[in-house]
């Protein structure tokens, strides 16, 4: 992508309304604008990123077997007063009377959907396991919504549900997901933990908070601290390996690792000196089993092996994309902006053209990024007629992993400069050696 | 996909509620599920083919040059007061008072919302021309929601939004998506013919809309039949071109082509014998260009290479997605069910184990879903424990393009029988020359 071809509406003054790190590098980068309290647009630069974020949720899910479907943003009342849940959601669920006067609300959460539609089509516990997941829009309309999309009302959520015969197997689902999670947040790039949860109003009795250490963190979070180097299950895990799958649950809770609402102060001082930590965390996923507290009252039954009818055990699995994406931003930056992980940035690479308009520097500039998108990679190529000064701070804000410099004194000699995001480091190379380097894809090199 | 694992809720009987042949089948196909009246959630077949639609929207949205946002659904209403339209545009609008009472209300289109973000940003000339577009839900409350998600309530959009400094410009801009739309279309398989068209309460005075021509088409429509012979403009259209691009467009509208609402009996009389055609279509496209009518009330003004302030000329651009699919649909059916044109179907092809057990059907059965789908290749596998008879019916009915069928006599002779769900075509083949026939992705043969 050409920068002169793109929409990448830098702000040059810090935004007053912003409170956190994340949401003024948002602002600032161009990558959202608010339209109302807390509903956002997200502009070019953060929908690459949103999108990237999704791709990674969708291929972990579906690796660990949900199958992805969508379910509409508008649901009628009825739907919630048999769950029981439409008096007891308040004031965060917006409601809406359509037309025809029918009682109608923007979901704020889908298991009474995902429920109507599993009792519809499923009888027989031959058709289980099943998990279907979407990723939708969401709205809830809190009180004070703040923090750009870390706590918006509108907000995407991949959402799965799960469904099985009994509690063993809906264990099983768990894990699956469970792991799910650690591979989805390993492969953003980031560190998570899974904390014991409080399973609040949406009920149930097993339940992790997937939280992101940060010092800017919106909670306190106390854990162990060798779960920071606990290796992340691999591609190759067998999700239908019952237990293995458990031994990978089983290590992951091993040690102490708990929100503030769950915490014990007791508990935790028994963790040795030294291996202590606590620290401020983003809740960045949310598991749950929740058993049958959806399928009695909506009557989502099937006929088990013994010929009888029974309940199905449920499970609810979500990731806000919407703020995983501030999150990652509050887990990596600088004074200059945004650090990306490889996997999640807007583009692979920057080329930065520090004198357009001159010969050598635009024909290098365009070899460059002709070869380099010509393999497939993202670039982001500045060919604005700008200072250079500005284009540097431009590359940085962004934060874009890697950017190749053209200036004039270097490409005399046929090299350009490029450096490393987060290393700061630099390296000369030829215009042919960094075509070389950065064509394969394999940028550690 | 192996089919033991997939969530597809086949319906053996006829819907009693699907008045048109797509909607019936998609209920059929276990494509879609209404929720309300219509409000659909689109289950994994669907939400796969969904997804081939707007893959191909967006790639050749990006090739035209413009480029990907995300707008929130949930607006407020200041902004359509400012145009004028919040009290014009009626009861299809759905109006929403969120808990501090404020006006809000779910998106029916966004010409306000882009108009408003491009005002907060571009104050020079030197940044157009720029065209943003999003894939994104809409609700419009019609009185009368039928044919499945053909006229539904919660729909998904793709409105791109063009900005320009002057009328020449605008027409280029307009321009790029008329070509976009022609290969768009032809991407999925299907022949549209675009015509003038009313441009209704959106305003402005160029549109048009591109129509499938089939004979369950809502609506009337009149055109010369060469436009059936005309050939698409290639991947390599200079979209830059100014005059190339005018060229394509005034050989597209230089025939009689027109819809219900626009035709004139008299000049459609003057269309030589023979070539004058009178069908029933659907359309899948609409396009306008309308000035000045939402950059003059809401002040998005640009300054111009004379040194004073323009407002910006616009246009918009619409296809929906939820409404192509059905489309596709009632211009690509049989009696036994749908016919995917390959790039959009939800799988390439499906294997059927005619005898789920046997030892050498579900060897041969499981060798070529391991070898087609490390080809890359999207397979459903049906490896269910049911009649042959039932999953013939299946593959029929949910359309894949190509059938394997592994059955025990002709696997004795290390065969497989290769069908063509369109043309009924079969031919027997070695296991392993079924695997080079589709690994290639070449499915033609």
């Amino acid at each position: 992508m050409r920068l002169s071809r793109f929409f990448l509406p830098i702000l040059k003054e810090n935004p007053k309304e912003a409170e956190i790190v994340s949401h003024r590098l948002m602002l600032r980068a161009g990558m959202i604008r608010q339209q109302s309290a807390g509903i956002y647009s997200w502009l070019p630069l953060g929908k690459r990123v949103l999108e990237k974020v999704n791709d990674i949720i969708r291929d972990e899910q579906n690796r660990a077997g949900a199958i992805e479907i969508l379910m509409p943003t508008i649901q009628s009342a009825e739907l919630w007063q048999e769950s029981g849940r439409y008096d007891d959601y308040g004031r965060e669920m917006l409601r809406i009377a359509d037309r025809q006067e029918r009682p109608m609300l923007y979901g704020p959460t889908n298991e009474e959907m995902v429920t109507d539609i599993f009792r519809s089509y499923v009888r027989s516990y031959k058709d289980l396991p099943l998990n279907l997941y979407h990723i939708q829009l969401k709205f809830r309309d809190e009180i004070r919504p703040r923090f750009g999309t870390m706590r918006s009302r509108e907000f995407l959520m991949k959402d799965a549900y799960s469904f099985d015969i009994d509690q063993d197997a809906a264990r099983h689902a768990y894990n699956k997901m469970f792991v799910a999670y650690l591979r989805t947040f390993a492969r953003m790039g980031i560190s998570v933990v899974p904390m014991r949860a409080d399973t609040g109003p949406i009920g149930g009795d097993l339940s992790h908070e997937f939280i992101i250490l940060a010092d800017t963190g919106e909670s306190e979070v106390f854990c162990h601290r060798d779960y920071l180097d606990f290796e992340v299950p691999g591609a190759d895990t067998d999700f239908d390996d019952v237990a293995g799958l458990q031994g990978i649950v089983d290590k992951w809770t091993s040690l102490y690792a708990a929100t503030s609402e769950m915490h014990d102060e007791k508990e935790f001082a028994r963790v040795e000196d030294g291996a202590r930590l606590s620290a401020r965390g983003i809740e960045v996923g949310h598991i749950f089993y929740f058993g049958t507290k959806y399928s009695e009252p909506m009557g989502a039954k099937v006929m088990g092996p013994d010929g009888k009818e029974h309940p199905v055990h449920m499970g609810s699995y979500g990731i806000g994309p919407t703020r995983v994406v501030p999150a990652i931003i509050e887990a990596s930056h600088d004074d200059a902006g945004i650090i990306w992980p490889e996997s999640v940035a807007p583009f692979d690479l920057s080329i930065i053209n520090m004198k357009a308009g001159d010969e050598a520097c635009d024909g290098a500039g365009d070899t460059l990024y002709d070869a380099l998108t010509g393999a497939g990679r993202d670039v982001l190529y500045d060919d604005r007629d700008e200072r250079a000064g500005a284009k540097f701070a431009t590359a940085d804000l962004i934060g874009v992993p890697w950017q190749i410099v053209v200036g004039p004194r270097s490409i005399a000699n046929g090299e350009v400069e490029v450096k490393n995001r987060r290393t700061g480091g630099r390296e000369n190379l030829t215009v042919e050696a960094a075509i070389n380097r950065f064509s394969s894809g394999d940028d550690q090199g």
